[in-house]
């Protein structure tokens, strides 16, 4: 019966944690809630630590200390995210996709949930190490995206708008040449939205030429942000020239996008699957 | 030493299926996974789902068959809920947030993965029992919350665009009067973005006159839509004009915006706390 009780209380901190990921969660927040005393909580804990250890899925961090805790970090396996970027690849490779004008239809996928938040993990554990502070992207298509990277990051969410569209108060505007249009362009951030002197994680859905990433990244110069990574979704290869930025991540790339025979082939990026 | 083994086995029943919430998980899985029998695994879930009943925070789902299984329907519970809005009406109500013009400045908060979570389970709960089979938005500050709602009900999310961006082939385009600038303005939505007749919910940061709300409705119509609910997070009640809609939800009010002294009032909708 005492055991019993064990694993009740075991499946309720899980349930608490989970539903509050990234947030740290003093013991004696349990202690009070479950009416048991601190170092019954710490060997709870630490079974339960142990359970989740396996499955590749998220871990609990525990920090020690007068201002410590538990929180639960969200993850994916290696061979989990292997398994859903070469299912995705082929999702996407699907005849139909290509539309007018030589671009690939992916918002079906960019608005899923079930599809987004493993991504979310994905982009997470590639950039954690890189302790961004804000989750930074440029409407319209990449916000789902950057959410769930947020969200499994634990950090806020920053949204550029394109145009002149800012009723923020004061905002900063810059030019930048849209790959997909050739034309230039305007993006503006509110002066209000990100404090200066940030670390910064760049998320976005496609990356064709690299204009809009360049252009975000003199966009975070004005804000003396340090853009500590830029993760797209789909990287399109279709001709050997350069791309206008250097150091970001791709999951996939779009290598052949054959417009009379409406077909397209998207792969995981080799490289990024190695680093996982 | 037994019952050590189903307490870990509970916790990890519990993590695979808050990772997936919505989806339903056939017993053989867990059965295979922990090389047990799936009479085992069934009473390691009944003593799961006891565990969640208490906390408001998620129930087991069980479904019986062969097509049968479990889910974790993510939830937020009443108390929970209220004060969550109440300490949410009060940021709203802090002094700084009135822009020229006459604007809320929201995004901060909308953008924040911690803020939306909670407002995702609100508009859930909310709206589960008319079972929408997809949320619409309307681009750009809905967009988070309508994923986070999405993804507490396990549905797609679908953003129309303003303006006449669709690159998606053939859209519906129709014009409405926006309540914030009273100019004639353009929505549009891909064709092969809604299926027809599909039973909707909308969900949007804000409504003022509810003229973008109309207009989406009016859109919705053009598919033969079942727009089964509305939900908007802050509903301004600064005059005594009726909303160009009926039959909306909204979670705050804006009852004041003093312009000269820049304070604003937001306080939770009676009606709505008492409907949880």
């Amino acid at each position: 019966m005492e055991k019993m009780k064990r694993a009740e209380r075991m499946v309720a901190i899980t349930q608490m944690l989970m539903s509050n990921p990234n947030v740290l969660t003093p013991l004696t927040l349990f202690a009070e809630r479950f009416g048991t005393a601190k170092s019954t909580i710490s060997e709870d804990l630490m079974a339960v630590k142990g359970s989740l250890l396996l499955s590749g899925q998220g871990r609990l961090e525990t920090i020690s200390g007068a201002a410590g805790g538990v929180r639960y970090i969200p993850e994916i396996s290696q061979e989990e995210a292997t398994r859903f970027l070469s299912k995705l690849a082929e999702r996407l490779s699907e005849k139909g996709r290509i539309l007018a004008g030589g671009f690939l239809y992916m918002t079906d996928l960019l608005y899923d949930p079930s599809i987004l938040r493993p991504l979310g993990l994905i982009f997470a554990s590639a950039f954690r190490k890189e302790e961004p502070e804000v989750v930074v992207t440029i409407e319209t298509k990449g916000i789902p995206l950057a959410l769930v990277t947020a969200e499994a990051l634990g950090l806020p969410m920053v949204v550029i708008r394109t145009g002149n569209k800012v009723t923020e108060g004061s905002s900063v505007s810059i030019n930048y040449v849209s790959g997909s249009s050739r034309r230039i362009q305007t993006m503006s951030l509110s002066r209000r939205a990100l404090d200066s002197k940030r670390r910064v994680l760049v998320i976005d859905d496609f990356m064709k030429a690299g204009g809009t990433a360049l252009g975000i990244k003199n966009l975070m110069a004005e804000f003396e942000a340090d853009v500590v990574g830029t993760g797209v979704l789909v990287e399109a290869q279709l001709t050997l020239e350069p791309k206008l930025v250097e150091g970001y991540l791709s999951l996939l790339q779009l290598r052949e996008l054959d417009l009379s025979g409406g077909r397209s082939s998207v792969v995981p990026d080799a490289l990024f699957l190695k680093r996982l």
